[in-house]
């Protein structure tokens, strides 16, 4: 069932500091050829200064609403779709609204790793498709950059920092839309990508807690094997075909996990100019990849209202999710 | 609008160790008749031994699935609505799923600290009334005791453990389901109830962050004086009369925020005795307390199909929500 609503506008929030993967490459002691190589991120952005996931999250929201012509007066729901958490209490919508200045509207985080986002898009759908609310508002940002293992090479070259907002609001014709939406979760993957102290499981409390515990652990090879099991059979329940081409589709916004997972796309026929990629310059930027990545594609006319897009990709559980949406 | 669903049944988890609160006010130092009076709370569970948040969540929900007669396979989206979390990534409902032996089902979380259950309640009636989900399982796990700063008799006597859950399915006529819903944030009040560290605005890996930081800090009388101001007109948008007293409901499953949080009720001419009331030997257990509530109301047959409840409260935010569910 098509659930309508509209994406009336993106917006972005990137932080001031570019780090060039040679950089990154040196703090943790691979070559940088190499890092540049198995990473494919040339440069990533990290915070520095005064900027916090809180105000850059808050920018990107300014940005999106302004870019629709609106005021945050309009807004009667704000979804915080982030993979990383602001602060355990309270909610960081509530903090987001307090940056804000929104007083008295409807405030929540969903959240499914890298793909909080999708999960947040699917629920604006609902509310919108319902009449239970006009306009969303959905705010990813991240600062994975300080939850990092220098030790482990792999993650550290792969994660940027930054925010992507998205204002949904009423469909102007039957069409238009979340048209197919499925997730599903694999959780014999819940140990290959993995933060595992900070919640009540491993308590930061813990005299035994390490700072690897406390940081970002991921078995790349581990995650891709499953994908590459799991993906082709859900591509084909989320929509018959598509894990042997894109018909009926203008452009995929994938997460962008990792090389090795966009490369996965070519698997299922998928041409490359149809897919978009923000990984070079922006790295995996969690929950926010994907919505940085939409961004991109409509500020770059490589979408527009009429056409049909996918949102896809996988996220920590493991998880696989997607969305085909008809702007 | 209503949104179309039906409580299947419910089902909880407790820790087996009962705390009595002349213990809780020996670890804070404070007399405990005073603990008693002020806290209103007789005795609440902790954890203990092996039990975590996760065997209790997953206990919850499986009884909760054999309650209803179905089975985990019937069930098509877990949604985790706890305000403490289990571990940073993955995302919390991927563990439940892997401690229930779910794969391939739709797994994440909704949050809004002590109202994340009725986010979720809400999120599974937009589910199912669209037809997108047929059978829906909330889970609502809380670990709370592990975060506590005992110099803080206030919260400390206050918090409990255990987890509750929700399986929701299709109505059985055009009257079941969600009537009225509503969710207001009011971010003046988010000093009033914090762990202010242990995301990325303070990482639990920097140097200068202290035990205090990372556990509960709660100003009990500033949440009371904020939620004073905003609830009657709070509840009045949610329906027109709701200040003034129950008419056309049958009973009120209030979040149990403390005993000046019940107390508050009558205000509104809310009769005690259609009251639903756990505080007294459960505690506060943040996003569980509601869903705990509610099993027992319906356990002890107050509240059964036909019947039409209130469930509110207010959270960490500070959040004011409510809903009105016709069994």
């Amino acid at each position: 069932m098509r659930l309508n609503a509209r994406i009336l506008a993106t917006g972005q929030a990137l932080p001031q500091r570019i780090v060039p993967t040679a950089e990154v490459a040196a703090l943790c002691g691979v070559p940088a050829d190499l890092a540049m190589a198995r990473s494919g991120v040339r440069e990533r952005r990290w915070l520095s200064g005064d900027e916090t996931a809180l105000t850059l999250g808050a920018e990107a929201a300014r940005n999106a609403v302004q870019a629709a012509g609106l005021s945050l007066d309009n807004v009667d729901a704000l979804l915080n779709a982030s993979g990383s958490h602001l602060q355990p209490i309270p909610d960081g919508a509530a903090l987001l609204a307090r940056e804000l200045g929104l007083r008295g509207k409807s405030t929540y985080s969903l959240h499914a790793t890298c793909l909080s986002f999708l999960v947040a898009l699917h629920h604006a759908c609902l509310l919108i498709h319902t009449g239970q609310a006009r306009h969303v508002l959905i705010v990813s940002t991240e600062a994975g950059s300080l939850g990092l293992n220098h030790a482990q090479a792999e993650s550290t070259l792969l994660i940027g920092d930054g925010a992507a907002a998205v204002l949904l609001g009423p469909a102007r014709h039957a069409a238009q839309g979340l048209e197919a939406y499925r997730l599903e979760t694999y959780p014999e993957g819940a140990e290959h990508t993995r933060i595992r102290a900070g919640g009540s499981l491993m308590s930061p409390l813990r005299p035994e807690v390490t700072r690897a515990d406390l940081t970002f652990d991921m078995q790349g090879l581990q995650v891709l094997k499953l994908a590459r099991r799991v993906i082709p059979g859900f591509l084909e329940r989320l929509r018959p075909g598509l894990s042997h081409g894109l018909t009926g589709l203008d452009h995929v916004i994938p997460h962008q996990a990792s090389q090795a997972g966009l490369t996965l796309m070519e698997r299922f026929g998928w041409p490359a100019e149809r897919i978009e990629v923000t990984l070079p310059h922006l790295g995996n930027v969690i929950a926010a990849s994907l919505p940085l990545t939409l961004h991109q594609a409509m500020r770059e006319k490589r979408v527009a209202e009429g056409k049909t897009i996918l949102m896809v990709g996988t996220g920590a559980g493991l998880i696989a999710g997607g969305g085909i949406f008809h702007l």
